[in-house]
């Protein structure tokens, strides 16, 4: 098989495979080639990914070594997606009763889903994560979204319980908008012992919802490897929370007076781009 | 620019914008190359996805014309993923009290979310489909997984109100679970009247989900272009819907006993693999 022609497998195989290492001895067998030109083939790769700040291609030497993708994205790109994020929230139209913000459009949108999981990612690119937790229903995108480039699985949590994920563990919550105490749960079976968990979510107001998911970590046994929402709320009286990610902070809704400001979350200042 | 670095960017470029047409210049000037030569490294790419049955190419003629990457999967991958996807639901584990199947870990999986997206996105490769819609909260993972594919956006019907969507249509359906009268809504602003509209869900007992769905579709002035389910019950007294596909029918399910039988869908069946 020519390089072009394995090139153009190569990227597909491992671009839908981020975060798993891949035995150099797979490709050579899969394309009935030499060792040498697959290490030929992978060092194009790596500096191609690396000189568009697109992509990591990591090499694991010895034995038991490979290559792994780490979809990782560049500062300048990130920078701009925010902006160009914060820009769409800004919509007077998004607006709701009670100050609340429309962000279903966005959170139903691929190509925003994609730019924001492989944000999230690279965030979270060399840190431990085995599952990324949410809590229905907006947070779900989100959690899949950085699911898909960690390359692990989520678990949803639950406000309401239901009859068809066996049994539970649940713990109460106070949640900022309605300043009830509520319920939240999550079967048993779907997260198991001593996991390091990334918890993300939609919206934070005062951070009551991520407290409670919190809690539910410690109750399974886990560790929380890291909290991160799309969009926070600047207004909120206190938050409850302080070690977090957000995207986007809306700095002011006001539904009278028709205005939404918004701009890029804490995020940037707390990813380390430097691994280009 | 050389071919290979050409190609490598070339192959990431397209998987990410499914559905999309690339006109050749672009290519030509992100490269600074002769569009001959583009011509020639998407007759690789081309060639490539099409002998390993993993993607389509597609090229359009004329001034107006490009490449479309379709994500494509061939009928031996479908079919072998399918069996796995059985093999997975056949587990007696999986089975809770009133005989539910717990199924969340799969659809928290992002392996198997990518193939069963590209294997619904295959089935509708070729039809008019402007959103994709589910309903909260298992489907959703689906309904983002076939956006992905498809490349258009999501809408997620609620079974309770929220007061954070805006003005909302709702309509009345019968729960095949319960054989109870209940309620969906979605928020108006969310679909466009006039739209192609994929139903999607996670089970499919007596089908009154879908039936709800489709009226859904209705009162907003759209069209159904298809529904697809994960899992069908094939022991369902009786269902309200016809024409819809399955990715797994699952024949059996008794708890006493402690069996679960499930086998591949109807999907295979009604998809037209001949793309190639």
């Amino acid at each position: 098989m020519k390089r072009s022609e394995r090139l153009v497998d190569m990227v597909k195989y491992l671009l839908e495979r981020p975060h798993t290492l891949i035995p150099l001895p797979f490709f050579a067998n899969r394309y009935g080639s030499a060792k040498s030109s697959i290490s030929e083939d992978l060092s194009i790769l790596k500096e191609t990914l690396a000189a568009n700040k697109n992509g990591i291609l990591e090499t694991v030497a010895g034995a038991a070594g490979g290559v792994r993708y780490i979809p990782f994205m560049g500062e300048q790109e990130a920078k701009e997606y925010l902006d160009n994020l914060a820009s769409q929230v800004q919509d007077p139209k998004r607006i709701l009763p009670g100050n609340f913000v429309y962000l279903s459009d966005i959170l139903g949108s691929p190509a925003n889903l994609a730019k924001i999981g492989q944000l999230i990612a690279t965030k979270y690119a060399y840190s431990d994560v085995d599952y990324v937790m949410t809590v229905e229903t907006k947070g779900i995108a989100l959690a899949q979204a950085v699911s898909r480039y960690l390359n692990v699985p989520f678990v949803i949590v639950r406000r309401r319980p239901k009859i068809t994920e066996g049994a539970t563990i649940s713990v109460n919550y106070v949640a900022s908008s309605s300043e009830r105490v509520e319920k939240m749960e999550l079967a048993k079976r779907s997260l198991p012992e001593h996991s390091n968990v990334l918890i993300v979510d939609d919206f934070m107001k005062g951070g009551g919802t991520l407290t409670g998911m919190e809690e539910l970590v410690k109750e399974f046994g886990c560790t929380v490897s890291g909290m991160c929402v799309l969009c926070e709320s600047k207004n909120a009286s206190q938050k409850v929370v302080d070690d977090y990610q957000s995207l986007i902070t809306i700095t002011e809704v006001d539904r009278t007076k028709n205005i939404i400001a918004a701009e890029a979350g804490n995020i940037l200042k707390q990813t380390d781009f430097n691994r280009f």
